[in-house]
């Protein structure tokens, strides 16, 4: 293994981020036992709880440690499952792989499952939204992620949530591509999913926060009060209460956010100037509030993004097609439910920043950019 | 918080391991990714899990990483639901919560699932096995764990695979409390699972053994070949890789078995000298191949386990009543399947031993015991 990535430059944060947490010493013992060895640990994990919680300005009886954001997703939807009520189950059609195919799978199950329309940019709008409840007058639930993992594309929450309040319909929303990168109030949804390496957090850590109950169908020893089995990960949930504590606080996120704000809109600027370069979707501003600055999506004339994804790579540059969950698939849904073509959908790039990424990296970026296009000899009409 | 354990003598073994592993440096990438960071991160996953597999004696592809024991075992019993053939479920009544509470829901989600009765040891015979195949013709599935987590009841793991085979029924084994504990090859099963922490491992890691294809009901990002979503932890894998190799090749658990059986052959003998202790079951011997050398339960007469837990941890001893997973709730549903009366399931403790305890942690234990049965002045008919 070469491992030496000195002048690299990672602009796959969306993927995930360089680590920036410590091992710390915790308690050993399981925080299910009752012996002192157990109870110290327990209070080890119900103080990064604690943390988690009031990083999020939440009470600590909503969040649920898991495994991740997949997990968090499969443990919202997979209730569904229990639920005798019935009632359709919603998800917008732009969503994360974790929340898509796990619809599919309800659907197999014998679920009634719908998907809400998004706008070509990519997200979903109050009339999206009131469409797909006109269609489905009896759903009880809906997925709705925070900002899309491959075009960035931001969810105005209060919008929404208001609409799905009026109605009783639990909201769902997938926030690993959200927390700690826009501003962003958890009580908006009813659940929602953080994942901590995202944040430069441990792997195999997350969160789910659950403010109504849900029926989940894994079961074991009733740890994490009977929402997610399996003996807790006490020193995963302490760094994870670090990150969150670093990443997640509202100046932080605020700060990073206008500075990523900068440098994207530069990335975008001179994106422009590149000829053949699309971006996804091509009315995307400099600076645009309807997009997260951490993520974006442009296609190049006549390159496979599996292409630019390689000679962008032997260049020195790490950037992806869209997510890293279905880098093998060819297939670009959440580009189609934004009526991309196929064509420009397969030429399309994910290019996502970071806390560490600098103006100077965005300019090398561009400067690579232009150099394959030009030795490519694609990009004129 | 009291983190001053100098002096205390951990006999819970069987909730967790006190960790053995150091952290260590792999890549960061997603091993998703297309790039160089992604690549380097595919390839240190992939070495970590042969390396699993070189242990276990089975091919790489056979074994899948996910967050847990638990998840293990849901995941190889959840994919039951997508099965299109039906036939009957079947669980040994000595399972493991994340086994029988998970069976509980599939028959709540409309499988038929029926339970394999185990002998007064705990055991399911070929007799029992028979007997429950014999009333489910139509079984196309059974759990059966390879050491019992309460009582340390030892499966005859190549009989009952014999028995399954010839009918052609998956045979899923929660190898949680065998591996790396008493000699056993995992390919008797079908499918096993196996947890990190229980071996001095990470907290949540673990792996499925998976010889069959099955189809899971977790679905994202088809990591691991679609049989566990989300994005992998290949820090967590690299550190399950080292304990595996440690604890769970063919030397150390001959030699490490020895040691525990000379241990808690001194124990038992101890034990039937305490006034009113009965061990469960009753006739388990100074060494009995039924049991595993690591776990035992035993009762002390009119001490209700809880009580005898908190006294032997005011004097230094962790030990616990059954499953850490289940340690809040007051049933005990592996003693019932043994036929145990109700109120001596009630006085049931478990102690449990690993690597390091020591002979005279034994004695100091049994001396414990018998000063808190004079001081309650219970033991007596």
């Amino acid at each position: 293994m070469n491992r030496d990535n000195s002048g690299r430059c990672y602009f796959d944060w969306a993927a995930t981020a360089p680590p920036d947490y410590s091992s710390v010493n915790v308690p050993f013992g399981n925080p299910s036992s009752r012996h002192r060895e157990g109870r110290e640990a327990r209070e080890a994990l119900e103080s990064a709880r604690s943390r988690c919680a009031a990083v999020l300005g939440v009470a600590s009886e909503y969040i649920y440690i898991t495994s991740g954001g997949t997990e968090s997703n499969a443990l919202a939807l997979h209730a569904m499952l229990l639920r005798q009520s019935g009632g359709v189950i919603l998800a917008s059609s732009a969503e994360h792989p974790s929340v898509r195919e796990n619809c599919l799978i309800l659907e197999r199950l014998g679920k009634r499952v719908g998907f809400i329309g998004v706008e070509q940019d990519g997200r979903v709008s109050p009339a999206t939204l009131e469409n797909a409840l006109e269609k489905h007058r009896d759903a009880r639930f809906a997925a709705i992620m925070g900002v899309n993992n491959e075009t960035g594309a931001k969810t105005d929450l209060p919008a929404l949530a208001r609409i799905l309040r009026d109605k009783r319909i639990h909201l769902h929303c997938d926030m690993v591509q959200t927390a700690g990168k826009v501003p962003a109030d958890v009580t908006y949804a009813d659940s929602a999913s953080l994942s901590a390496h995202k944040l430069g957090g441990p792997r195999g850590m997350g969160l789910l926060y659950l403010r109504k109950p849900l029926n989940p169908i894994y079961a074991g020893g009733g740890q994490e009060r009977g929402i997610r089995p399996g003996t807790e990960n006490v020193a995963g949930a302490f760094a994870m209460a670090d990150c969150l504590e670093r990443r997640l606080n509202a100046e932080t996120v605020q700060a990073e956010y206008h500075k990523a704000s900068e440098r994207f809109s530069r990335l975008i600027r001179g994106l422009r100037l590149i000829p053949g370069c699309r971006l996804i979707p091509e009315d995307r501003l400099d600076e645009d509030q309807r997009f997260s600055p951490y993520i974006l999506q442009a296609a190049f004339k006549r390159i496979p993004g599996e292409v630019m994804v390689r000679a962008l790579d032997d260049a020195g540059f790490a950037v992806s097609t869209g997510s890293a969950c279905s880098a093998s698939s060819q297939e670009r849904p959440v580009l189609a439910a934004m009526g991309v073509d196929k064509r420009t959908a397969r030429e399309g790039i994910r290019v996502s920043q970071g806390w560490s990424t600098t103006m100077e990296e965005i300019d090398r970026l561009l400067e690579a950019l232009t150099d394959i296009i030009s030795r490519f000899g694609f990009g004129e009409p």
